[in-house]
């Protein structure tokens, strides 16, 4: 037996002590999987004597992981300190430019420097692997890159981000169902969420679609073969959805999830994450609370999808094993599926452009007029109506009543247009809600 | 760039037609993932002069799989013969000895000959890769083997067979929704699937479970790291699943679906195929139609699932065409994960000792005392009754009446014994149907 594939491990959080948690409990399997075994020789954090429910007496320590990325004796450095600069960058590219190969869950890091790292580790004769990085504990990188390696895809999407699909969920299960109250607004259900843990002190990152935007842009790359492109994505988050738009989704046959969606339109790429009605009965419309999904449609296999954990110590460190024993078996496929030299640049398709339909919440006086007006906006903007909804008369006429409106699909240009001038009548008492509906 | 990884494939049936228009089709995406591309040299079929809709003129024609395998310019053998002895198994085994890598969608031919193929192919240090084997376009060999790694699986299940969904979707779709007619019988559905070309003109095969069984031995070996056992598989099909139980499920709130479920219990596999009452709102119950899924449960990751067709030309291309992509850059796992000489001879779990809670259906007569013999049967055995449900009178008093009764947990061996002394009842007019609840 070839000897143990030598790890250094950045960053000893949830997942990094998860991960060594996971290579010691399951030592034995994991040796016989990986023909060799993975052993850890080095570990590094910012603070050494914080009990992790680990030993780390065995493994050398550092106290930087750029020296440690240049000095351990290892092959592979585990990166789990997280960030798109500083100090996972300088970490990465050191062991990188060493001939190390790097594992990372660090999606940040790869929206933004996705492409750069490929093509140093290509230089250097190494890899980086980031099955962690999206989807938790579901292997859809390898999915992608491999497993649907015959097709060409034309689109991916999913839920990608656990907590606002907590959130979601939540505030949907409030709202559905037989001897449920009324759906609860995001503010109460966040505030919740964060005292249980699924969400961040500050969730600006996971709720502002922020976090599903970056894995996103890896997820497209990976999908058609072009560089990681983070800045062309649409990003819309959650914190516009309220309790009203969960009953109404419920009351029209939808479910509200944010998705990330890449697709390929005309050679173009639409990259967007924005909140969505789902048709209920769809498969992704049943994925609820942390957990994530993604939907791969390829020429050939037509529609797939895969359903996990998307986050947590355990199926991170899930992820980040599967690749330690890829590395060890000496598995190291190109790092987004294609020689980095090969990804291609490919248009993007701006949003204006994206054409759906659309579920619009408007809060207006009731008072005679005021619909005629809204629907002779939308008229001469050419979007067709589908169906309207104005449930429950105000107290009295020229109080406030909500009206929701769903249209056929038209462009977002048109909608936005048609949206400024709705806002700008007399009778619109607040921003009107927009939600896209998706036909998948 | 490597020169193509060269390739011979035997049978050119849908698949075998399908991976070679997927070849050709998508080529230059197939050279870019691979990095050195894949071309045909050689194929062999039956009859040379079928039109395929595939120019075979640039390929040497072989009239003798095996000898094809034996003297093909070809690194790669892809049978898509089909069968579990004969030309497949001798096919295989050619190409082995002269240690050429096999891709195969064979799964008859893995369950009875796997772990031996296995230790062939290491020998003569060549591979065999199947994703096509299991779950049609639907990466779930993959999956396993490498996505998973890091886990020890305790429970692999799915819905592994397209007709058999169909059917019992069909049979359901029928009597379930608002606009619905009655739920149809399973030999009308089955008419209908044969027509439509869902069905082969001999179903057994796939009604039987045989098919699904082949398949869950498989997966039961690369999951729990064991030889395969096929002949260990518990295998009852769906010929026996009437209308009247799809629309009792359906009121109880159960769909009925054919699972293949292996899971280790106290150290030992217990491997079972049969119709399953599922919970709605579960993941696997909303798999409908031809559509496959598969979920594994690990130690790290818990729960995930991969859905997608599990059949025909597009999908098994797809993943054929995704083994040879990984052969051409030189990723060779163990064929079942580890080495086969590490694979362990695991104890069985017979089916007497499996223990679920049951659905049971009885046609008895309608009258005085019935009840009471059956529910005194069911006490005397230790079975527990969950409800009961007699639905709708008979005309008259001795008429016959179906009566449903669902049990809490209980073992298989106590169910049996007592169905046998329902069975002799006088008032039972037909055997008891029984259908197996899952907790999952």
């Amino acid at each position: 037996m070839t000897k143990p594939l030598r790890i250094a491990v950045a960053g000893l959080g949830t997942v990094g002590a998860g991960t060594l948690r996971l290579l010691d409990q399951n030592a034995v399997a994991i040796a016989a999987r990986s023909g060799r075994g993975v052993s850890v020789s080095a570990v590094c954090a910012r603070d050494k004597t914080r009990d992790r429910g680990v030993d780390l007496s065995s493994y050398r320590w550092f106290d930087d992981p750029v020296a440690m990325a240049r000095e351990a004796d290892a092959d592979v450095v585990v990166e789990l300190i997280g960030g798109a600069e500083g100090t996972a960058l300088e970490t990465v590219e050191a062991a990188l430019s060493e001939g190390r190969s790097v594992v990372t869950a660090n999606k940040a890091l790869l929206a933004h420097h996705g492409t750069a790292l490929a093509r140093l580790a290509e230089d250097r004769g190494c890899t980086i692997a980031y099955e962690a990085a999206v989807a938790g504990g579901i292997p859809i990188i390898k999915g992608l890159r491999e497993g649907l390696a015959g097709n060409r895809i034309s689109r991916v999407y999913g839920i990608l981000n656990g907590t606002c699909n907590y959130i979601l969920t939540q505030m949907s299960a409030a709202g559905g169902g037989a001897n449920a109250g009324p759906a609860q607004d995001f503010a109460d259900v966040l505030a919740d969420a964060q005292r249980l843990g699924y969400a961040e002190a500050d969730p600006s990152f996971d709720v502002d679609g922020v976090d599903t935007a970056h894995k996103l842009a890896i997820l497209t790359a990976l999908a058609f073969g072009c560089e990681v492109d983070f800045d062309s994505v649409y990003v819309e988050g959650i914190r516009n959805v309220s309790a009203l738009d969960v009953a109404y989704a419920e009351e029209l046959g939808y479910c509200i999830k944010l998705l990330g969606v890449a697709q390929q339109v005309n050679g173009a790429v639409e990259q967007r994450v924005h909140p969505c009605m789902v048709r209920k009965g769809r498969p992704i419309a049943s994925v609820d609370g942390v957990f994530n999904a993604v939907v791969a449609d390829g020429d050939f296999v037509d529609t797939t999808m895969y359903e996990g954990r998307g986050a947590g110590a355990g199926p991170t460190a899930s992820a980040v094993v599967a690749d330690l024993i890829d590395l060890a078996r000496g598995m190291a496929p190109p790092v987004f599926g294609i020689a980095s030299t090969q990804l291609r640049q490919l248009p993007t398709l701006p949003m204006e452009r994206h054409a759906c339909a659309y579920y619009l919440r408007l809060l207006v006086l009731d008072k005679p007029g005021v619909i005629a007006d809204v629907s002779a906006v939308l008229r001469d903007a050419d979007i067709s109506m589908e169906s309207m909804l104005q449930r429950g008369r105000a107290e009295g006429e020229g109080e406030p009543v909500p009206v929701i409106i769903m249209t056929h699909e038209t462009s977002e240009a048109s909608m936005q247009a048609a949206l400024a001038r709705i806002a700008a009548l007399d009778a619109t008492l607040e921003p009107p809600q927009l939600i896209r509906i998706v036909d998948f």
